[in-house]
């Protein structure tokens, strides 16, 4: 539980639970007896629509760091698509402790459950509308996340079956289009990044228009980014720059929606990278209900 | 800026810079010299919808963290609405900062102006549809909130001209159904609240019904909220307590839509509380662009 | 232990150890041997003088954090008053740990049950000399807390029978003469209040004349906070107040000694709050000795 | 200021802010507007009774973390006696920050400020009575401090005129009473410390009777602490003990009040330690007044 | 500077003081008067043998953080090579600061020194023997830093001429022996780590023997590394890997001494990795003196 | 294990952690699935050269940290000899945990072990070259550590037989070149060295020729460091030194070299403290490999 599913959680959770509670649940404590606050109580998390579940680790942990001797079990795991109306799993602990936790229990599970939810959608889309024998066509997230809980929403992306791209500035080589907006041509660019940029990290680059993206092909590029290019566009450029170098990594992003995926799954690229994800998917309705 | 518009602001938005920038920003070290990203650069928001501005200050004070002669110049105020396709404002720092910062001013940025644009609808339409003479209507957010932004979200909804319900576990005193389904009647857990909660709080609890309601406006609850009842139950039921005690603080949350605001907004209680507003309103559509 | 008696204790229990360890026992590590520092030794509390216990949560947690496999018998619960001469508990842990923490201990233990023996005695006092029928009249401390130490000290009261005021600035509203000082009327700065304030909160205001309070009363403040006013002025006022509203709180404070409290308790007032109990008590004179 | 009066200073005023401020000062808030909140406005720290001033630079620092631009102008300097009815210092600010602070810089400097009074008074008493040619005669604190205070106490004890016994269990060499309880005899015991000890400290023992200071002073101590022992006692021991070694260190300790000073002042030893100086010394009665 | 020359660089650096000043320095306090320790002196740093000089931004800011009045002159840049005997540079600062930060200014500098000397003569000696027209060849450090020093030991490899490798297990994949260990074949590995990778990063895989990097050449990695080969199995080796793939990126390590590299800069490999470099690299000796 | 080896040591090891594992161990991750990552796996510590084993706490607590069912079984225990060519001890854990783990313990194993070994060597050749009777002679590292290491490293120094100096500017009263150069006579900077100091610390200076230690001596320091000078004058120096005052404690260093050892373990002193113990020890050869 140290490193996964996320390294060094529980100082995190710690510093939420702190947001919630402060300095301690007033109305617990004025309404209930010492007691009565230890009471094991046990409480459903209940799903008000389908989706795919993520945050299960999170809610254990957090309950487990108010109450150790806590329990949870799960009626479906981490991952797994749980039907609308279904029981999703049974919390136990002291009453106190169920009480405190429980508002932000919901808010992550239902949050991370409703980016692994769209993140599935996307990616059974793919699924089902790539044609056989082509190269794996990846569903990642974008840096549009927000802030504090980025480690939060890539785990919901790969939980709902996407894969996640660069962590942050550190966490890979990206040349955007602010770069080039104060920086030489394409070439002088990429000749640079190559003498300077870490080994470790392909040389990606984002191109706006055809004629770029042939220019970073052409100057040893790693990787290209086709940013917010009609499908048309981007078809013919895909045809153009495979047949330059067949093994150069393709990535197209902006304005990737559930709509144009059929189309776009049709494309021999590598990544389609959905910003949407992260920063704007509704949450999922699950509730949680006291048991008696 | 030490204690507005959040107390100790700068150790939470070091904390967002890290998350986004970590070891360094690899890709501006690989392709700019040192004079290079000391440039002074200007970039502009640019609004591709209209939209209530909030996170202003987040922004400036995000880039004076990192380039202390950074500045902004903002065509719109915080909490003002801004037309569709306008410039919101000019960022002007130093190349290497400014594209360290963009990604994260814009996460928070749009983030913040999708709450307070949210928000401002409700407060607008409320406004708009209350008889005059009636007691003043509030909306307020609730506390699903995304954790670590509680801060930032409730501000937002300031902003948008909404007001904040209680700040955490710590900040009021609410009687909630997971309460009396563990607890005694409804003037039992009123009386014992009495005689333990700190004075400066009011008292408020939760009905889910209108039996529930009026017990507890007869033993003394300071402030009911009324849950997920429908609009004929709640006109008929505000009107009896209203009758019985005049001045009693009157809560109205569960599903309260845009589209409900206008029958709501008739009703003689104080407070609608709104949980969408902070965990699912969508990003405002702003973008970031250097400018030559 | 997570919650209570006050939440997430153990990282301010850590760094008062720290502040008294530092880099290591010097005197331990220069005179004991190894084997020597793991002996299990015994230590009691003795009680010089009769006192409310309060502390044994915490001296039991600092044991443990430094000896997981320490112990604590008490023959007093936290609250309890024990005589004096009396052995208040026997503490069992490794030697060089209880000689780590014997210092700690003390410090906490004696300050808070100085704290705790204080308030007991003003709430048996107060409960002495109440007449009978009256409403509840509760002694609370205020915000001459001694910096760092809030959170320890407001539960030394609530473990010596009082209760407490407003935590913080944030956990209340309280508007003070200072406020008044550069504001308007009375009357306004209740509307302003009113218009503003979240709905969770009770609006108190101090009252320095009896024509600040009356002007209160009918302008819709919740709670007065009667501010050093002698007793007989006192005494005609609060009937004032209650005939014109008799359900508003009223709170008295300002030099309030346990030579006045007789006469204070005839009032018809609902909190008694006084900074002494916390700002300057005397610690509780007990002491720990190693047992052979 | 990174060094003086207290290394390291700002992020513990931080905490003493955090804690009294949290989420924000609702009551400021709520009754002024932001322009009225920028209003400069002066107070003036007045003293109620005489004493020694100490926490001004504290107090100036608080206001500066929160107020840049802030002031203060102060009629007695640090470590000053301030007569009573005088004003002690003007201090110019913001209103909402003046506001914020207020509270803390008071709980804080006449905290500090009844340290420094009670420690000047051991000083004075002790100045007078020491005979004129004997060797100088510290008065010191010990480690009975309050738990987050010791760094600020011991600093208010030096301004009061005291000087400091050991910081921590880190910054010094004292072997005592539950040392020996499970250890040998005195002489081996401090062959031990003085084989293991770290060569920059002295090896101080404390003895309880008599016999175990001479036996200390045969074998090697640098200093002795002579505890709890009756006048009559001490002088015999403290001739017997300089007769033997001239230059041991000596320290008196144990109920060590102003009253016995005149006497104990003539004893031929170098240090007294009192507990009583910073675990019940109360507050110096000092308010703080907004001006017009 | 918040960026650069290392992100967040203050809090560490303070961290660093601490560790050295904790709670103030008791000589400076002890001999010097207030008006003494605030006396502006200079010291200079002096070469008692030739290097590479690094850690030039440290120690300014390190003096900044404790008087903002301080101030540097060098006479030799960041990374440039200094001769033996000369002055370096000069600090003017307040005594009592200078005091304090003239140790750990020293430990840093001449630690940061000793590694960007020694990258130094790495880089010097590969550029002076790698035959010309042959791909450029990249001296890079490890993971063998010092825990808590990686962020500086890696910058002073950069200072030194030579760059990084992957920053820390988040920052790159490298199947290593260990993991092959309890592996499938090389194959396998492979497959699996193409498929799971995120796609900003290369594919290296460690290889120990010839038929390894073969294996690994054929079926995809990005990058080999060939560890611990003696130098004609390297040479011939090498040829075979890049007849197969030109552009295989080739990282040679393991007993990479000076005295090698004339040989080892023949071969047609991109990188040379080093651990020598930071975990046992001599201290440059340099000295600070104080100045009349 | 919260107090020794080193107080609050957990933190530190978390730090150390985070610093190499950062958001998680991508190649792990990517090549081996979830039931792989969870196998049980042993490793084995080989020594690659005899030394004096350190830092086996630090590895076992940074392995249970992750691992809390991890384990290890050391052949040779903390501070003994190991030889060359033997396994020194062998660790279990689950393989996610090892190979996140294996780097970082190495990196402090080899680091401790290296300055343990050369402290075992100074320790070892005094032993050899002290003639019997003497007193005893310690050698002691200086302040001259690698920033963030100190505690590791002086625990290291006693891990090898060494003792330590003080531990930073708060642990010892010890007068300078440099205080010495911006200040009065050595006599005068005792005296007022004597006044201030607190108590529990000897009064250390530094002597920089014969003729201010004999003024040291006379004028009553405690302890004088004689720095830098050659054998002959030290040993005709101590004689004098002795002679006037026999307990004065001694203390040599600059230069100290094996070579030197033997004359110098003949001098009638107490201390010789030893730089490069710390600052430039060698890496012990260790290695880490996977058992099958």
């Amino acid at each position: 539980m140290m490193l996964e599913p996320i390294p060094f959680l529980d100082e995190v959770l710690k510093e939420f639970l702190r947001e919630d509670i402060g300095g301690g649940d007033l109305t617990t404590l004025a309404v209930f007896s010492e007691s009565e606050r230890k009471t094991i109580v046990k409480a459903s998390l209940h799903a008000e629509k389908k989706g795919t579940l993520c945050g299960t680790p999170f809610a254990e942990r957090l309950l487990r760091i108010l109450d150790p001797s806590s329990s949870a079990k799960w009626n479906y795991g981490e991952g797994e698509v749980y039907p609308e109306g279904e029981t999703i799993g049974i919390l136990e602990s002291r009453l106190s402790d169920l009480l405190a936790a429980e508002r932000l229990i919901l808010n992550l599970v239902k949050h991370l459950s409703g980016i692994a939810s769209l993140t599935r959608s996307y990616v059974d889309r793919v699924n089902a509308c790539r044609p056989s024998g082509m190269r794996p066509l990846r569903i990642t997230e974008t840096r549009k996340t927000l802030p504090g809980l980025r480690a939060f929403q890539k785990y919901a992306v790969r939980v709902g079956g996407g894969q996640n791209h660069r962590y942050d500035l550190h966490g890979g080589i990206l040349i955007k289009d602010n770069h080039l907006a104060v920086s030489r041509s394409v070439r002088g660019i990429l000749e640079t990044a190559r003498r300077n940029a870490p080994h470790p990290f392909r040389i990606e680059i984002e191109a706006d228009t055809p004629e770029q993206a042939m220019e970073a092909c052409q100057f040893g590029a790693d990787a290209i980014l086709l940013d917010n290019m009609p499908f048309p566009v981007l078809a013919e450029l895909v045809g153009h720059l495979r047949s330059n170098r067949r093994e150069i990594l393709l990535e197209v992003s902006g304005g990737i929606t559930l709509e144009r995926l059929p189309q776009l799954a049709t494309l021999d690229v590598d990544v389609l990278s959905v910003g949407a994800l992260t920063h704007s998917s509704p949450d999922a309705p699950i509730r949680l209900d006291f048991l008696d």
